[in-house]
């Protein structure tokens, strides 16, 4: 009996633990401090009525003989991936067909598991910064990962490369940690590597919902060619306020063929193994997000959140602070003033302003020197925020 | 790029397919006939009402600012890990400490999932007949499975024997698909060769709720050295129902070390990379359902599965069919009368008695000669398929 030993190879990331354990010092100095966290990336809004009213009436039919649901479709429930299919057609005019859908409990469960249906020997390629689970899985698997610099030269947008040679590629746009979005003829770039290398591109569309500029897709189906190179992960979490009900879906194209196998194909294989589908209930609060009535009301809430984007954004362009995100993302990824390292930046904002932001070296080397801040909080607390930051930061 | 080949390895497996398509074609010469379906391991009865009251109370706190509740932790929130911890404490007189307890989607998910742990060069034990998931897991993972015959000969319960060298061992009990259960002497031989050998036991103890006699444990951690090397996979969708809400949960115990680490430290860095928790309303049902009014109401609907299966039960003992379970599990698995063969046998049942029961066969070689029934249906539904089985078969 041997463990698998690649466990052993993954980094600990201390980012957030490290972030609760200065804070909790601060604070024992400083007991009355009004803190505002502006750290981490979980929504604050209640889930909308329309999914409240959903649940609890899947709910009641559960707790009757008629109404009981007991296993569901592995891949989801037809009501959901039908309107699922209908979101893409109504907000992208893009076709997709009810087997390319795969409903799951979020995003980040499908984007770790789906490195099953890959061989161990593939060549990983992501971002620097970044989201660490595109990182920590392959790690896991024993997979080579390259890293691409996501720098201020490159708009934080890194592109394919002369002599890059890249298997299973991740792109997350709009990003995070960075809050950079691919516009169109990026993307189509990338489609294009990825065709002619026979390469996969994994799309984490999480924040989808909240591009603005008509030049982002919101998916990667709106590139021609994508079909055949990339699969989709999205979410309800950042859309509709899911992060404490789980829900999300995975798309993988009919087109999609590697070694003569699709890989839709491969990934029923898998979740028909090793899943047993979301929660009826929650389902069905997914799908009514979805309808005409809860689609209004979501978009409520990231129109607030990406207000709150704005306040902050503004407040960067007056201090003249280099950053990117804000307008398609709900993350601020800005430049710490005075060369400042990410890390000393925090412990300034943190004692002097009392608000909370996270360092952005934790998100990779590249990182160094910037700082993530959300939009996820209270208008009252982001405008405050950016009030104090104003106050110590600004010309006086 | 290239897919992971194991999957090509996977052997289809066609059972419940077939059994679909047998009763279409059935049913196209028969569209009359009123069939009593007893094949598919899925609970019927609606979920009890205190599950039902507390789902919707964290749903109404869900669509509010000061309920909400964003993403919870990755092993599961303190209140359901210590409402289980109680379970054991109460129901067995087991200690587990919290950090021990990881709650999930299910325990489908888990025992797929746990593998992750695993060296690939690991060498698997599964029984034959067997639950399908077990293989086809591991083959995905390229490991060596070996299958240890069930057979009337050894009660259904195979033992360890000499010779027999396996790192990883699969212990469904209660059995799925055979309904035999382990005694605590069965069990503990095989703790002590787990022990011996530095093993590891994936006990699947889905339908612990269903054990009657005192003689079997209804969990491991009854058996002495139990906690130094065995996972126990547990559910709420056999116990409460909740096949159709999705929550499980594993218990890795602190002392369970190979290779110079805790699986519980491995497992807990899996769950939190590569997975989110369950929904807060979800982990809220399942803790009620495990609080003294909740689980007297789930077991009232254990005891009416339970009376379902006496009533198969007895049906073959007067028949003098030879069966194992019925007394510690849902299901009843028969020797086919006649010496008839797995789908001869479905088919005559299903054309003379329209009962649909789900033949052995499809559950391995051993399984051959064999069907098993379940006793999720009516109770209504169960007395009339077994009056038609003993009109047609039993002595006139």
């Amino acid at each position: 009996m041997h463990i698998n030993k690649n466990y052993q190879n993954i980094e600990e990331t201390y980012l957030f633990s490290e972030v609760a354990e200065r804070v909790r010092k601060y604070m024992e100095q400083d007991p009355g401090a009004s803190l505002i966290k502006m750290g981490i990336g979980d929504v604050t809004r209640p889930i909308c009525k329309s999914a409240v009213e959903a649940l609890i009436k899947a709910t009641e039919e559960m707790g009757t003989a008629e109404g009981f649901h007991g296993y569901g479709p592995e891949q989801g429930y037809e009501f959901l991936r039908d309107a699922i299919a209908d979101y893409y057609q109504r907000e992208d005019g893009i076709k997709l067909f009810s087997d390319e859908i795969f409903v799951s409990d979020g995003a980040k469960s499908d984007i770790g598991n789906i490195l099953d249906i890959f061989d161990k020997d593939n060549v990983v390629a992501v971002t620097d910064p970044v989201y660490p689970v595109y990182v920590d899985t392959n790690v896991m698997a024993g997979r080579e990962v390259i890293k691409l610099s996501a720098t201020a030269d490159n708009g934080f947008l890194p592109m394919p490369y002369p002599g890059l040679e890249a298997d299973i590629i991740y792109l997350c746009s709009p990003n995070n940690p960075t809050g950079a979005a691919y516009d169109r003829a990026r993307l189509q770039k990338w489609v294009d590597y990825a065709n002619q290398h026979g390469s996969v591109i994994l799309f984490d569309a999480a924040y989808e919902s909240f591009v603005t500029d008509p030049d982002v897709p919101r998916t990667i189906y709106e590139i021609e060619g994508a079909r055949s190179c990339a699969i989709e992960f999205c979410s309800f979490s950042k859309t509709a306020g899911f992060t404490g009900l789980r829900c999300g879906y995975t798309i993988v194209p009919g087109g999609l063929v590697r070694d003569g196998i699709q890989l839709r194909k491969m990934w029923l294989r898998r979740q028909s193994t090793k899943f047993n589908g979301v929660a009826y209930p929650i389902q069905r609060a997914a799908a009514a997000c979805l309808k005409e009535q809860g689609y209004a009301e979501l978009t409520e809430n990231i129109h607030y959140y990406k207000e709150n984007a704005k306040v902050i954004a503004d407040t960067f362009t007056e201090l003249k602070w280099p950053y990117t995100g804000g307008k398609n993302s709900p993350y601020i990824w800005v430049k710490c003033p005075k060369s400042m390292k990410s890390w000393a930046f925090f412990d300034e904002l943190l004692s002097k302003a009392n608000v909370i932001c996270t360092p952005g070296s934790g998100f990779g080397a590249c990182g160094e020197g910037y700082v993530r801040f959300t939009s996820f909080n209270t208008h009252e607390n982001t405008v405050e925020a950016m009030r104090r930051i104003k106050d110590i930061f600004g010309d006086k």
